[in-house]
């Protein structure tokens, strides 16, 4: 028992020191990366595809889709012309950091400002390893229930930011706004949170103005 | 990376052993299992709700409710005044056949027709893992998109039946039923299918009715 536990912390940090390596790489290129995590069918692919069109003209893009399987992800980042990497981890239940490292040569990265990293869907197991990214971005959606928070703590405790998306759905679903917020800031106190619909644009313009204004702060900590 | 692989198997094979002790045990006590499988937020737990009430007074039932954290759905079971059992995983993706070999005798289970089991919310990891199940039930939902065949394919192949819910949704979401089944198809031809609201209650007596027939036939076989 005692053994196993040693070989599971020795993989994760392995996977930290690739981590580290990712975000040293980004760094040197000025690439700002987002880890984004929510679980399958929170609307990750829509909420990304709304982003981009919201940052177009404003941050230069780039993408890395992760799948179990297919790629009709990163076709649709591709025909929204942006420069896009499909990883499919074959069956792995999360990305990782190799994953990461071995799809980010693929990329124009001196030509970005922002790296989207959509992970598989799934709310457990890709909390538990780092990709590099600078910031680590959980999507709930209001049909999957208030009860998130308290189901999954190790999801909610490992990002820095929330987008509770498919707000439109809120008349025609149970969900206690103040039960699922009163979770999440158990788990996570004062985390920023950001109530939209990707799909009808609501409150995507906050959270896009948001995002340039933290890219842009941090290149300038960057260059100092 | 062989012994990688050897290693997986050995493992898989070990949970494949318990596995088959549990259906062992289950069918001695003439026990019927059901290992029911969804994303986060699918209604897993609703649906369980809406069919024990479908099933009160002609199936005796039993539940073991999994969760990566919290006790919250077992104590909705037994508000319902149904024998339930919660396995809190501590963070791990699935259940495996050790878990509910550990919980098995916590339940009555000669005083049982059907045990329902609720796994972890996750399209990917317990696909893998045999519980010793009778039948292994997948419940999709319709806010959760029709390309879910397509990106977790694993889980569509390794079921014998499935719920579509939330269908009371259809209206408010972009969801092309035609794409979706023809995705199922695919991977799992000739899958037997319900589509429900567990919140309206629409189409869940077929799919109670469906259910106790499959019971009671499996009864009549293993007493032959």
């Amino acid at each position: 028992m005692t053994q196993k536990i040693t070989i599971v912390e020795n993989i994760l940090s392995a996977n930290d020191q690739i981590a580290q390596k990712n975000r040293a790489l980004l760094d040197a290129a000025g690439v700002f990366a987002i880890n984004i995590m929510a679980s399958p069918g929170a609307g990750k692919t829509t909420f990304i595809l709304k982003t981009l069109e919201a940052l177009q003209g404003r941050l230069r893009l780039g993408v890395i889709e992760g799948d179990v399987a297919s790629s009709i992800d990163a076709e649709k980042a591709a025909a929204a012309g942006i420069p896009a990497v499909q990883i499919n981890t074959g069956g792995d239940c999360h990305l990782d950091a190799v994953m990461v490292a071995n799809a980010l040569p693929a990329l124009p990265l001196t030509d970005l400002d922002l790296l989207i990293i959509e992970n598989i869907g799934n709310l457990i197991c890709p909390a538990s390893f780092a990709l590099g990214s600078h910031l680590n971005l959980l999507i709930a959606s209001i049909p999957e229930g208030d009860d998130k928070p308290y189901k999954y703590p190790g999801m909610y405790r490992g990002v820095q930011a929330l987008i509770i998306n498919k707000i439109d759905l809120l008349p025609y679903v149970p969900f206690n706004m103040d039960y699922f917020r009163q979770g999440v800031e158990i788990l996570n106190p004062g985390l920023v949170t950001f109530p939209v619909s990707a799909k009808t644009g609501e409150g995507m313009q906050a959270w896009a103005d948001w995002l340039v204004e933290r890219v842009q702060t941090w290149k300038q900590d960057l260059s100092r």
